[in-house]
């Protein structure tokens, strides 16, 4: 079901060479051409084909981007929004070709207020970047996806990662952003007010809306305090259905982890073998708890009780800094273990997000999904938010391996939606979900529909993207 | 600036009496056509002129709302949703003419996970009416706007109110809805899910949307636990400044205070007066507290130290319920209190937002204008979102005093935007802040105007509410 929706799409070879010969008049070297940049600016993160764009123009300002839009538009040449390249399901791919926009030389911070714990920054700015500029004020921006992606990008995508359950995704974290739409025009989505009831929420429209409405060239965020103190803490338990019993009663019970991550046991197994670990392989929660030193106890042992009421297994944890990145190794080294399980074998990371109550059965279905087709699938879950994500490894040479992937995605995603979900949590739709998207908005396809028209008529902005062109 | 906006709009008469006749073929008697039920359900709480529907149709479930949707959609006759009537911007009334729904009898509470912490309900569910009913769960629906709104209503307007500061607006806690759009159609517009990136976030375009885009026929919303202790305290300054100061500290530390509400000493005096209090005639912060006996404290603690380092006076706290609810009196009584300075004249309650390290400055030079004016009009402030309310004493007979409130009020909103502010924190557009809407928006506006036309081509949903007609 996935390839399907990567075909070509229709290209107007006249038009894009107008808006070559236009760019490179108004922009000079900004604009380039050449196989390298084209091949660089794709989708390089799964087995998606690749689609290149005709040209990339790595815009500097605001003016840049305008002068983009406004080519773009006049001769009706689709724009794809390019950040670093880390989104998953072929946002940045170009299936009709077209301009790539690379926000690469956008990366200033513009402003920040440590007052209202805000911050203005240009799309490119990556959120290490950010981190890195911020610390010296006490403050942090706390989304983290994993990839040291741009703010862009995460904003486009509408991003979480681990510490979402504490301080939200890219939705709760947005205040407001400047964006390009289809006329060449600019506007501010919102203002600097924590809250405001002041007409349509322009602000989430733009959030995860994957590039297709228009083009961010400024961003205002939500900022935190860096935490005085921060926990972490790691425990096994004898089954996934008693680790999301945990995580249910920890959530219940409103304590403010900051982060409750699962692995199952192949990835705890994929882990150990990594790094020269010992962690029992057994389905583990991983924690952090931020706070105060008195904060941090009192979590720390209110999950301690959790854990031992649902069966888990010496839980451990330390609020010292080195401790904490030893318990906490086999998390972050999970993507790097999953790939070196075959490192002759692809790589298909996705995710699905499901009501917390119904996790540890559509975690339980899809490891005897795997089982029983004989995948190899570690499986790492955001489990506070009921989000979980597979690797799933296999031979994208292989026609019949790629069909069988295909079919297991299939049957995974109607299961998430099958108990009240989502067909993903924090990857966005791209071109590889597009199939799905329609089986969980139903009627509601059209309404997103109408809006995309209504808002980008002529289609420029990253067509073939979210929704099917064809449908 | 208000009242132009309140004028009459075109009527279609043949329209109207089509809808009418087919309506009540369709629905009997749940359609009312009486002055009584017309007038009641139009502008009844601040000096905007009422402007009654032609008809009441009181709806019972999704298939009725879908008829509604249906005539008036075929003779282009205007939809004006109806939860409680506590809107304060005009957000009910029918400039020109049309059939107002009331979800009166659309109150059942659908579904509830305890697991999840989540509720599906109707419309016309009020928030006392679901926080009873939750009860025995241990959880409950946080929002708190003061009144005894709908859920319907509050969705439709963003609402906020007094512990938005630590649990969010109604962005924030709507989940999903199910709305009847322009065609007739329902749809779902999301899942339940704690968090999605699959396509564009329709639910927080119809959060705020304040009835202009579809009917909701169902709210599914995030609750939280019943926290296992609450504290409350008080505590004067001597000036808004240093209250000011106080709340920025305590934002800026993460103290996750429930509530931080600031009352100017106009508003001290006049609940001194009306309840027969002693508090001392200061600007003044009240606090609550959410957690467990432990972090209740820590909070009141670490507020104390802050409020000692802003020459705050005396902070009293108590986790006793009595005692609270004894120091938290006056905050209880504000509106009351407003009111009684002086029974003869009318309220006119209004809001803006500002970002908090603007907010001292704000509300000072409001004050600054309220003295040299010789204006009634007490301050209440949910502090920690910037968010600020006057309660405008005016004789709504004297044309001459309308046109200084209307003055006062421009100058209010200007003020508001130009410390990087919002127009409403939390009441909404409506018809009262159309022309503040235009000013905040700039060329945004444009592209909410888009969305309306696309979404609701016949303009039926609600018109004369958030954009002007006639721009």
């Amino acid at each position: 079901m996935v390839l399907r929706d990567v075909r070509p799409g229709v290209r107007n070879e006249a038009a894009v060479a107008a808006v070559i010969e236009a760019l490179r008049g108004a922009l000079g070297d900004k604009l380039q051409t050449g196989q390298a940049f084209r091949e660089q600016h794709t989708h390089t993160t799964t087995y998606l084909t690749r689609q290149l764009p005709d040209a990339v123009v790595f815009v500097e300002n605001s003016d840049d981007v305008k002068a983009v839009v406004r080519a773009c538009s006049e001769h009706g040449v689709p724009i794809i929004p390019f950040g670093t390249g880390s989104s998953l399901e072929g946002q940045v791919n170009a299936p009709s070709g077209g301009i790539s926009i690379d926000f690469s030389r956008m990366n200033r911070i513009l402003r920040v207020s440590p007052e209202d714990l805000d911050v203005t920054v240009e799309p490119g700015v990556t959120r290490e970047q950010l981190n890195v500029y911020l610390r010296d004020t006490g403050l942090f921006f706390p989304i983290d996806p994993g990839a040291n992606a741009s703010i862009g990008g995460m904003t486009a995508t509408r991003a979480s990662g681990t510490n979402a359950v504490r301080y939200g995704t890219m939705k709760d974290n947005v205040l407001a952003m400047t964006v390009v739409t289809a006329d060449g025009g600019e506007i501010a989505t919102g203002s600097r007010a924590k809250k405001s009831s002041a007409g349509y929420d322009l602000t989430r429209l733009f959030v995860g809306s994957e590039g297709t409405l228009g083009v961010f060239t400024s961003i205002t965020l939500r900022l935190q305090g860096i935490p005085e103190k921060i926990g972490g803490g790691v425990c096994a338990f004898p089954s996934v259905k008693a680790a999301c019993d945990a995580v249910i009663m920890t959530i219940q019970m409103g304590i403010p982890v900051a982060r409750i991550e699962l692995l199952d046991e192949v990835q705890i197994r994929a882990c150990n073998a990594y790094s020269g670990l010992s962690y029992e392989e057994k389905p583990t929660l991983f924690l952090e708890f931020h706070g105060t030193d008195q904060t941090v106890t009192l979590q720390s042992e209110q999950f301690s009780m959790i854990a031992e009421e649902c069966g888990g297994e010496s839980f451990r944890w330390t609020a010292d800094a080195q401790e904490r990145a030893k318990l906490w190794k086999a998390r972050h080294d999970a993507y790097w273990a999953a790939r070196a399980l075959r490192p002759d074998l692809t790589i298909l990371a996705t995710d699905v997000c499901v009501p917390i109550s119904q996790l540890a059965d559509c975690v339980a279905a899809t490891h005897a999904d795997i089982v029983e087709n004989d995948f190899l699938a570690p499986i790492v879950g955001h489990a506070g938010d009921g989000n979980f994500h597979l690797s799933i490894l296999f031979n994208d040479k292989d026609p019949a391996d790629v069909a069988r992937v295909e079919a297991f995605v299939e049957r995974l995603n109607r299961r998430a939606l099958a108990c009240g979900g989502t067909c993903t949590g924090e990857h966005g739709i791209g071109q590889g979900k597009m199939s799905f998207l329609e089986e969980e908005a139903g009627p509601a396809l059209g309404l997103m529909r109408t809006i995309k028209r209504a808002v980008d008529p002529k289609n420029i902005f990253n067509p073939g993207k979210i929704l099917r062109e064809s449908a």
